[in-house]
């Protein structure tokens, strides 16, 4: 039995390598495979822990469970002048993600302004990845999708919205974009998880049990409902997020998606829209001026000692990079026992 | 002098005209005198008194400074397929909305998502009224804008951002849309004001003195600095309305702005995006199935007993449609002197 401190130190390509041969060994195809481990040493080397190798226990779940297509071949659809979809046609999200990128680009390049939405897909990832890409090409991004239904209203007590993460990017003069990131619920999922399997207790605000009563007990919330983050304005922004990633493009709300996992505990399902602006056509010749004052923001914030939402990953990266990650031994060898 | 509790009854036709001739008194010619009095009667009509005609007194205020252009004539410029400008020219926001609306409209019928930015304008109101305008015209809408820099980030202790309310709005087929408006501060400034007015502490976690310590004095914490709502979400989220509402247009930053006011603690100058997606075009044939799809989140939050962000203004409407409006008799006392 491993020590439960115990780590082990891969490099970024040992992570690759260990996470594509996992996913093939699932029988994921090529293209798919190649796309999903990419996210996975994304996370990996911005020690995004939970949204890295851990996942590959994830994906073999939802995978045995049959929730995913797994050689699934996306259609992209040119629907209008500024709006692209991409059928997942019941695949990982990833994948769709990089076919529809160059036509959204060169969208908003032509529009100004111009969405993108994927449908049909299975969602485990985070959305900076694509956010990052899209101001790393020089774009203003913005990335919604819904989950599983687990989180109540504000005033209410049952589940209606899921996690729904927003995700926004910035593009900057210097090495890294502005970047965030975060779910509309008061924490992630997998957070009330561990303090279940802790013993410990909640913070007030994080879930409601079964009768909607507030809860410090994880499993009582598990049970019941979490909460949004902020409140009612929270709750809003993660109806916004249900509309704009579900039935706007078509797709599925977390009711619906939770519904269709029938108790499977596999990823949710469905899909995510995507935004993509161009600064260049809103500003013309003067947009490296007003980028340049855009960095007056970011710099009234740091020199007063607050941080940026992604600083701590680009540092991670930075480091990473050089000594690669240490990753639980006890989770490298659960891991490993999927490809026996 | 007048009972602080005492009250009169006004039809909305009398609170128009009331609006308009002081408006007209002040210099602001005939067509600004109309749109913005528009606001003013709706929001006294939805019994949001905070943007009925108590926005005369600061309309007042505002054009006394010198801060207003008041026969602005704004100019639209159609910038690129989906993106419209329109110049303010240095008056205020309403009017330009208006204008810019069709355009807006027509390029998201066009293309599928288009987007406004409203440049050079004096802006006091709530964004409600545009995602609801553009919502009931059958369009997903959201509204941006910065104000003044009142508002520190997460983690900081001076402020860099303003209250920057988002807006967002939904059609529905019933009689109105779905539409939130929130500020990302924890509350409103005028809800600090009235504290320290009434001598009345305020909750920790509405502001910060400036030495940038919680406070519950709240002249302590208009001197330092507002906090937003949610912690770090809701700061990450006032930074993404400070940039693509304010550099991103080619405007003002929050911190701009209140640099240009000059203590003039005039109205907040600078610009506001707007962003309208055409469910048609995403959609096609299959638009009201999905809409109606739609309904069921709705029904799944009113259901459980929780309300939806604009219900309480809906119902309002109702009551001052028939009924009128009940204003204070010192605040209508006030706003009458404004006509000698």
């Amino acid at each position: 039995m491993t020590d439960a401190a115990e780590k082990v130190r891969l490099s970024l390509e040992e992570v690759r390598a260990l996470a594509e041969a996992v996913l093939s060994r699932h029988g994921l195809s090529e293209r798919h495979v190649k796309a999903v481990a990419e996210t996975m040493v994304a996370g990996e080397r911005d020690e995004c822990a939970s949204h890295g190798i851990y996942r590959l226990l994830v994906c073999a779940h939802t995978i045995k469970a049959g929730k995913v297509a797994l050689d699934a071949e996306p259609v992209v659809h040119d629907i209008a002048p500024a709006l692209v979809r991409v059928d997942a046609k019941g695949g990982y999200a990833q994948l769709p993600f990089q076919m529809g990128k160059p036509v959204l680009e060169e969208k908003a390049r032509n529009c100004g302004i111009a969405a993108l939405g994927i449908n049909n897909c299975v969602h485990f990832a985070a959305l900076w990845p694509e956010v990052e890409a899209l101001a790393r090409d020089g774009f203003v991004a913005f990335a919604f999708t819904p989950s599983h239904a687990w989180v109540a209203p504000a005033g209410g007590t049952r589940p209606v919205f899921g996690t729904n993460p927003l995700a926004f990017g910035w593009p900057r003069p210097g090495p890294h974009p502005y970047v965030f990131d975060f779910a509309t619920s008061a924490v992630a999922r997998g957070e009330i998880e561990l303090h279940r399997r802790a013993g410990k207790p909640i913070p007030l605000g994080w879930g409601i049990d079964a009768e909607g009563n507030p809860t410090t007990d994880a499993a009582a919330a598990l049970e019941g409902a979490m909460l949004t983050f902020g409140g009612h304005k929270g709750s809003a922004l993660a109806t916004m997020i249900e509309l704009i990633a579900g039935p706007l493009i078509g797709d599925m709300t977390s009711a619906e998606s939770i519904a269709y996992d029938d108790n499977a505990k596999a990823s949710p399902f469905g899909g995510e829209l995507i935004i993509a602006i161009d600064p260049a056509r809103f500003l013309g010749d003067k947009a490296a001026e007003h980028l340049a004052r855009a960095e007056a923001v970011f710099e009234n914030i740091v020199s007063q000692g607050a941080r940026l939402p992604s600083q701590r990953r680009y540092e991670a990266r930075e480091r990473t990079r050089v000594h690669g990650v240490e990753v639980p031994a006890k989770l490298l060898a659960d891991i490993k026992a999927l490809l026996d």
